[in-house]
């Protein structure tokens, strides 16, 4: 881990002993100098903007480049790879093919829609060598169509279609901020949907918005899923799914028994009462991390996206389009579920379940201690290899266990493993503080290993 | 796949029957429009230009979106999750620690360079809303050596370092061609690495250059390492990992007993003897697929990119930087494996390990052999749920299996089971293509399952 005295010792290669790129170490005061970089990077003046920001400049899980465009660092490629793999279970159950659009988008494709001019100043654009026109996807409904009209002879037996991809998304605001809540280039899941009735597409509509809900649900994420505006991607219907927080950009109402829940910006005047109940409707803000849109034929009719219906006929295909953003639910996650000071994540985007405290240089348990540790961790790999391969030794042994710990818990390590005083008892006693419940318990080895196997890490 | 009649059977979601948009199914003429497309948009009049792009375009693996952009359908979205997951492995086996650096590179960075200037048109470049320039990247070594001098307090206990991300990189190639082989977006892994010493830094480089040996020889691709100039990277000394093919756009001199591989753009002047033993040098095409340069204190001196030495005082950090062509690396090993009409895959990162043919509708075995086609799968995916997950059922029944086999043989699946005139018989035998072995076994259930399991199908 951070502040490695020596590297030499590699016997554990799935142990990731090596992120001395990733949290910066309490003996260097890194922290500092890079909250004052961010400060300039970020334009602002005065202290850091969110909670998540903050936290994630400290732990050395971002590092700012430019405005907006940030450096993600192993611990938040870590879990951004988790969460990218739940986002792929979560598609693939609903039928998603998943593809890889460019990010050069040719500006032909946006002016046919009218998106060219509508889109203004936050789509970045450029030349190529031979003066042809282009901008950097910010989202792909253009795209995705051309695709899917070039395949001319599409029959009605081969849709639905759902095509979706995780790639890096492209957005030139006016006033990035928040760290990766609202950044310039940021990554999306989006995906396409291709049906042949308004009814078929409705349906689509509905699988994709419960495979959401699935997967915020898996997340542990309290989500609020409300009507939206279309704004300029269009469509008849859209809904978003937002995570109540303070910090968030959008104003929601919300019926407390549940039958409506909007976007203020998508009501015409203000709206106080349910509409069913009548109740007074609560007023919260949110963080936008998914939005849908019932497209309708608005992109397949300008690129004739057509099947082929039973009658022999072309139809133009009926649409939907479905967004999460991928980075920005790293940091949301991070945003409600965080103390001021201490990292938690959902554990199952975790960028590592365990960490390991070996005694402290010098103490009389160090040798032993270690050893044991070692053990513990070589017997653990063979019951749970997953596991282990999740898994830190912060041998920073230079510091006391206790200063450790407490890095261990602003880290948000769902489990920690420490080496203390206990270990050299017959048999030897762990403790193994689990962070999300707030407890410590003194286990044996074969008490830890079975501990860690009930326990639902994943 | 493709030309899926009827979708409403999901019982088996893990088998991947809804590759309506990958391979075009040959009752619909789909390969011809295509092919028509990718002429206009790669600007060549005639004939597509190679192997590798003509055959990835009539699989419907690639669909062209401008000159030198791609879309990746899911079949080459597959292939490319199995040959990342590959490089992910060899990475951190020597130690990498995987990171994600923005697109969008500040101008400043690249004029404190002087690569700015120096990279002229191959830079893809354009301004934000304010006016502040970027390019996209098309390297990072700029960006990663900001990245590590802002990490002011590194010590020398931290060192090596050895940073590498997988992401899209951007070329405005003069003359974007043969499909993923030069293409003006790619996805390319790079590894920048920072060492203490000049000699930790050369073994660092030698342990990089091994990796990718290691990686090209599991996917069982003949290469060569072979001497190569540094262009606009700069640094002293670099290598080239070269796959030998006639469309490769680099010469190479080799000698036969492999004392010397050179590109013969890196020698002064002609050479046609080996250096060593004085025999006559061969001389070969090659696709570079990978590329190593030891890079000494070039970048670091600019950016300061400094550790702390065990004398306490600032050193600057010796860096090596590492490229591999992911992209590339799919079209390549199509190129050089696959016959002029037949996909051949690595094993090791072939879309899918099986395809399932079950009977004709309309013939005797129809039924039967279906359900029992269907209880192979179940049984295998119960013994190897990974190779079940990795599977194709070619349900366009209309079709002859002789037809379907065709196609598969096309497609390159390194096994193809088919549910033929023997699945009738008690007990039941199917037959099982082995593509690269080029034979067929009549095996029962019990038979394939064993087969299957022994086969090195990762
Ligand atoms: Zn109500
Ligand atoms: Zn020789």
């Amino acid at each position: 881990m951070r502040g490695i005295p020596d590297r030499a010792d590699t016997r554990n290669p799935a142990t990731h002993r090596a992120d001395t790129f990733g949290p910066n170490g309490k003996n260097q005061p890194l922290a500092k100098q890079r909250a004052t970089r961010s400060v300039g990077c970020d334009g602002r003046a005065g202290e850091l903007s969110c909670r998540s920001q903050k936290l994630m400049l400290q732990a050395g899980l971002i590092h700012p480049a430019s405005p907006g465009c940030y450096h993600y660092l192993p611990p938040t490629v870590r879990a951004m790879e988790k969460l990218i793999r739940v986002m792929d279970e979560e598609m693939q159950a609903v039928g998603g093919q998943k593809v890889n659009m460019p990010s050069l988008s040719s500006a032909e494709l946006w002016h046919a829609s009218g998106r060219w001019n509508k889109m203004g100043t936050e789509l970045f654009r450029l030349e190529d060598r031979h003066g042809k026109e282009y901008c950097l996807g910010p989202t792909h409904e253009e795209a995705v169509t051309e695709l899917v009209a070039a395949h001319s002879n599409l029959s009605y037996k081969q849709l639905p279609l759902r095509l979706y991809q995780i790639t890096r998304k492209f957005r030139d605001e006016p006033k990035p901020r928040f760290g990766l809540l609202r950044s310039r280039e940021f990554y999306m899941k989006d995906m396409y949907t291709f049906d042949t009735s308004e009814e078929a597409a409705r349906q689509t509509y509905k699988l994709v918005c419960d495979a959401y809900c699935s997967l915020f649900d898996r997340l542990g994420l309290p989500f609020v899923k409300v009507q939206a505006a279309t704004g300029n991607i269009g469509g008849t219907m859209s809904h978003e799914f937002q995570l109540p927080a303070d910090v968030g950009e959008d104003r929601l109402v919300l019926c407390p028994d549940g039958h409506f829940a909007a976007n203020v910006e998508m009501l015409n005047g203000e709206r106080t009462s349910c509409p069913t109940c009548g109740e007074k409707l609560i007023q919260t803000r949110g963080i936008e991390v998914g939005h849908t849109f019932y497209l309708g034929t608005k992109y397949s009719s300008i690129s004739n996206a057509v099947f082929c219906s039973p009658e022999n006929k072309p139809q133009l295909a009926e649409m939907g389009c479905y967004g999460l953003g991928v980075t920005r639910i790293l940091a949301a996650s991070i945003e409600v579920l965080s103390t001021e000071d201490n990292i938690r994540w959902p554990s199952l985007i975790t960028p590592y379940q365990l960490c390991f405290i070996p005694p402290k240089r010098g103490s009389k348990e160090e040798e032993e201690g270690a050893a044991l540790l070692d053990r513990l961790y070589n017997d653990l790999a063979e019951v749970l290899p997953h596991l282990a391969g999740d898994s830190v030794l912060d041998d920073r042994t230079q510091l006391t266990i206790g200063k450790r710990l407490k890095d261990a818990n602003k880290l948000g390590y769902p489990y920690v493993i420490v080496a203390g005083k206990r270990v050299c008892e017959d048999p030897s006693v762990f403790e193994v503080w689990n962070q999300n419940a707030g407890e410590v318990l003194f286990l044996t080895k074969e008490g830890v290993i079975e501990l860690l196997s009930k326990a639902q890490v994943p």
